[in-house]
């Protein structure tokens, strides 16, 4: 079967970057499997890159390999990856985009040379492509560099106990105005208001639960609580956005 | 021959929803070539994935498995089909998005269960996935639930004789800012008048039959009358969007 | 190995027209793989996809079929062509969209039929990707039509030299607001100031040479002279788009 590679940039669709990666890939690993993941993470935005790179990657089949380059420092001297966590592979920049696969149990990195005569200012086409090729081809991870016992990885969002409750933030805020946090949903009570701003919402079990128009927390599909309004934006019902605090009521098992 | 499986969804490409759905795909269904149709329709908006759904299924070959999720109600009562149309499959919401194919003579629709575990708000990758790779690997449709009698369908935009005239409405405003009609080009005379709000077009073959910034309606490639402005949007020129009314000059074999 | 075939147009991706070329191309060309290139080129900007379609050609594996489709005049007498150029092939219109390619050496052009029943405003679906399917199957160029000796080719943007200075244009702005150059890196000097409007800019290796929120002046991976901001977008900070003249110093071996 042939190797899944999927792309994670920030370079949009309109320049033609994306494209030159994608004829690199198959320039250099024919019969490669090239999905796009998303390539609208805002620019430089690695925070929301890693974010929706810990959200897709556990999908996939086990060896594909997950070339992901929101990359502002390119050409300076930060490191760049690949890493393998769980039999997934992984290219990018060591700047955090690839925190959350860096958090699995196993998880390594090796650090990758600059090819010569790489432009300083696209490692996508020039160093992160024909890694991933080299790998989609069946290199073995400590084929492409030394081990890299220090990986940059970004701090989680805060996520802290205040009592009886627990307070995290708005993560991210998806195309339907959904306000996503990074509360567990498991770590809530059944019954839990949760608060955002001056909202108090009872966790339902989807958005129909709620007359349109209404607010609504649920557990979201990535597993955490979200907070929506049905047929209409959240973030702007209720004026909230990334960052945003959110509070909910701690499941009994966590009763301090 | 690998089973191709195309995409169509109100997610857009900027949350991972779409990357989580291709995730499970190449994971269920190894070697599926999986092909976006679009990510783009506006969020919710039942009617117009189904425009683009009639539209572009039947360029694909026979054997084709379509994944169409626009689906406001998901986690309600409402059913999840699988659909037959002439060898061509389909996996959605039973909401109306899967009304053209319905409409195909011997289309069969079959009722899908939520698999356990599955997220209230994401049935695009925890149960019509899914389903679309078991019809790609093979499985027929009876295999996969109860037959359904009575799937939902859209009503018909209105399309009404009026004396010697056909009227329809404006169904579609494509990125040209170009207004697709659901008249028939068959059903009208060769040399009709089409009107719309205070405009009379004659009816032409392609845009560069009338000068730069002048209206010209012509018969469309999805074989509807379209009203078109030569190297500017005709929406914007003629004030005119989805659901304006359209009227031409029906031909001879209509004469009533 | 199967052919591939990458997608450049105008067509964006809301549509559906985009969703029918691919379906066409995988009913006539079972196996081949569909890559989209970009479907973002403004619409009917011919000069901005012929300089997209010329950057992102040469990565991909030789072999290669790219379907390109920026045509405003579809319908009329203009040619459609497809070109053989160094082992890839092009389908397209003819009007100047295949410009890069038919600059390389030995490239050729033939003349494509327009099928019968063609849409007058579909060629994308209905003539060209019926004979790139044709190309990936294997034919030859001259299987699919005359030999046409003077296809359309667009004017180089301005570049000349001034005494001791190149003066170009700014040829296309990047997703980040990068303003991209056809100044060519290799003739300017390696010390040479850059200017643009009233900034006179120093060339550096990347972005990271200068401070957060300072412009600079770089060889981009494309090879030519580029215009950024760090962290910020030099089309805003700068007041710059496309058609902006930058004038450079020449390198010595330019020296007049």
């Amino acid at each position: 079967m042939s190797a899944v590679i999927t792309l994670l940039t920030d370079f949009g669709t309109a320049d033609g970057y994306v494209a030159e990666m994608k004829g690199v890939l198959l320039r250099l690993a024919p019969g490669a499997v090239v999905v796009d993941a998303t390539h609208d993470v805002a620019p430089g935005d690695i925070a929301a890159g890693a974010f929706l790179l810990g959200r897709t990657w556990p999908a996939f089949p086990v060896g594909t390999v997950h070339l992901a380059v929101v990359d502002p420092g390119v050409g300076t001297a930060r490191r760049a990856l690949a890493v393998d966590a769980g039999g997934h592979r992984f290219v990018g920049p060591d700047n955090g985009l690839l925190s959350r696969p860096l958090e699995a149990p196993n998880a390594k990195a090796v650090s990758l040379a600059t090819p010569p005569g790489a432009s300083p200012t696209f490692h996508g086409r020039d160093l992160f492509a024909p890694a991933a090729a080299r790998l989609a081809l069946g290199a073995a991870l400590r084929d492409l560099g030394p081990a890299v016992p220090d990986p940059v990885r970004l701090a989680r969002p805060p996520l802290v106990r205040e009592g009886v409750d627990i307070v995290g933030v708005v993560v991210h805020v998806d195309r339907f105005g959904t306000l996503i946090t990074n509360i567990p949903g498991a770590r809530v009570a059944a019954d839990a208001v949760v608060r955002i701003g001056p909202y108090d919402l009872e966790l339902k079990t989807t958005f129909g639960d709620v007359a349109a128009g209404d607010p609504v927390a649920i557990v979201g599909s990535g597993g955490t609580v979200e907070i929506a309004v049905r047929d209409a934006r959240a973030d702007v019902t209720l004026g909230a956005t990334r960052g945003a605090a959110v509070r909910a009521a701690a499941a009994a098992a966590e009763e301090g």
